[in-house]
């Protein structure tokens, strides 16, 4: 169950206090069993200290949320992609919206992930940059309009948006698996995420904080098997 | 043996292959033993994704190689001082020549790092900047000449540069911590760094890159306990 | 007039629509007309494609409102400190909140204005990095609560934090003329600031977006020769 | 001559000491002259603080070297498009290797200039990147390689490179002018770009540093016209 099969549910962890550390493996358990009762591919996303705990407790993808582009060598507080797969992580989130970077270095990170068996789910804010996102081909591009991250409106209130977006991808790279993300909180958002195309989605807060983390991804677990 | 005491060797293992997962953890072996055996204190700073493991298995300060000032919420991709500790260490690089950060951001990470209890060694490049950044007070202040990093030339053979800035730190803040670094390599340049007043030195390749580390960093604290 | 004395009224056009080109000029001759009037030394920080046209029509200081640290060569869209002197700038405004920079550059180009004869008014967001930007002696610090800015909230609504923050320069440095900003918008808001101990003011929106911007400055420049 | 036509020849004046105020705009008046004898198409793009002054001088196309992708308002040191173009810019670089930009900026400035009539040339490192940005529509998009700006060896020394590239511009949208830049220095690396399929040139210190400035590009001219 280490590799990502679709669709799937991405957690992202962000740098939520109810994520750290031993708060995150227990969250981290929490999906490994729903993917394990439900056959759904789950990943979570801990932050970078946190990931060497999780993959060695949990036999379900572990992304990291950033990674940078450079080799090894004479670089400082970088992510280096060789260490986090010593780690245990199998690839990363890439540009984030809390997180964006540079175009030529989200292409050397696909380039180098791709050499390196790395999965890449790169993040998109809107129609256009998806399309030049999925040009680089990494594994997985995720579109998530910025205004709704956080908000608790799913992006599946935008249906055009989502299916343009989703078959814009596709027309440019079938290899490329197209997810959304933003304010997806509830099953009946996942399960309109994947009616309108996607392979997945990307959340957050909709489980992290939600109160009662096992019930939430169970329904959305649910809503992707149908 | 958890906290830092002076004088002390910083080893920062930066992205270098040398260092990645369970090397890095050998190398950290080394130093626990080298410290043990000689009295003298010595930190270690691998990569992120490595602090847990490491932390879990010796018993000597590890450092990250870089924090991000945010607090708790969503950030994605940031380094949070809380998610450091629980990983395992009691402090970080700040502002290193290859990571450096805004003036904004350093200071927030000073102020939060003190509310946390958690170690800061914040780089400087030269007398200016050592004596701003001693006027923020972190527990310590390491001046390396950006032209000498792992150049193999040490900081110590410009002794008016090192002495002048170790006495601006003093004379700002006899709370701030003053080291050097920047080439060093050899046991004799930790002597003379110590001899010129510094309270330590932070090296990488001198100790990573060296074809015996044990060795090197054996004698490095033998000249610390003259 | 082309040298700042003070008290000063510095004025940040920033991005703002009523600034731009024509406009911009526009303000800057009612700002001539009022320090000529008032005898106050008055400066105008226009865009910088704005610098040359203003500085050719008005005989007041004109400020940039960035400058970068690097030489003359190989670099795309820095502004240089000679290419800005010579388009008629003085000096600049460095570290604006909006345009925060890495503590290495706020140093370079400290340093380096200084050997040009190019006036700095650095821009520090609370008591400790005013303190840091003292110590690195630029011509002048305006320090600015973020959360004050453009917000109508005078910053000498907090006549601790200001009065703290003046002292803390002055004992660093004497050679570094300490000035306030952040929600000035009236001429008490002005006089207030130079009771306690301000060289004067920085503002933005408070003359750019008043009614009648030319009675705005003349009352806050009245309100400074008392 | 104020709109930019093809084949064109982009001269980029960086921060080079050569192209300073009123030496950028001798160099301008000397492009001008070489594009109304020719009759080729010629753009400079001077410092930001020199647009102004030369563009009231010159009756060739000026771009700036950098544009931001805000609206007006509180944004400090930004270059906005709306000031750009009244001080009498027709458009900009964006991203040049000298200052890349983050892909969501590039998206936001690339939609805006649609918007405001603003000519932008998007630069790319590689075949990637230059299909991503393709993607994003911009008026014309630079490929060059990092490695050999500023280099003296021509990037058509590597023509599957450029053939490649520039195919993939073409296929992606016809829309996008395909460039190529680094290294051209010699009319021979010109009339090689553009029997490739280049629709022109972006160059900078094999124009600006030349011992005569105007003989080279007037070869550089007449080897287009043929």
């Amino acid at each position: 169950m280490s590799k990502i099969s679709y669709p799937v549910i991405i957690l992202n962890y962000k740098n939520y206090e109810q994520t750290i550390g031993r708060r995150g493996l227990a969250l981290s358990k929490i999906a490994e069993e729903v993917a394990i009762e439900s056959g759904i591919s789950i990943a979570v996303c801990p932050q970078t200290a946190d990931i060497y705990l999780i993959a060695q407790e949990v036999d379900i993808p572990v992304l990291a949320q950033h990674v940078d582009a450079n080799n090894t060598g004479s670089y400082t507080g970088n992510n280096l992609i060789e260490t986090l797969k010593e780690a245990g992580a199998i690839g990363s989130l890439v540009n984030h919206s809390e997180h964006r970077l540079k175009l030529a270095d989200i292409e050397s990170v696909i380039q180098k992930s791709k050499k390196l068996d790395f999965y890449t789910c790169v993040c998109s804010n809107n129609i256009q940059t998806s399309k030049a996102i999925a040009s680089l081909e990494p594994a997985a591009c995720a579109m998530e309009p910025p205004e709704l991250i956080g908000s608790g409106v799913s992006v599946t209130t935008k249906p055009e948006l989502v299916i343009q977006t989703l078959s814009a991808i596709k027309e440019i790279s079938s290899a490329v698996q197209p997810l959304v993300g933003a304010g997806v909180t509830t099953s009946n958002d996942v399960a309109e995420a994947v009616q309108m195309g996607a392979q997945g989605v990307l959340l957050a807060s909709g489980f992290v904080k939600a109160k009662d983390p096992k019930e939430v991804l169970q329904q959305m677990a649910y809503a992707l098997k149908k």
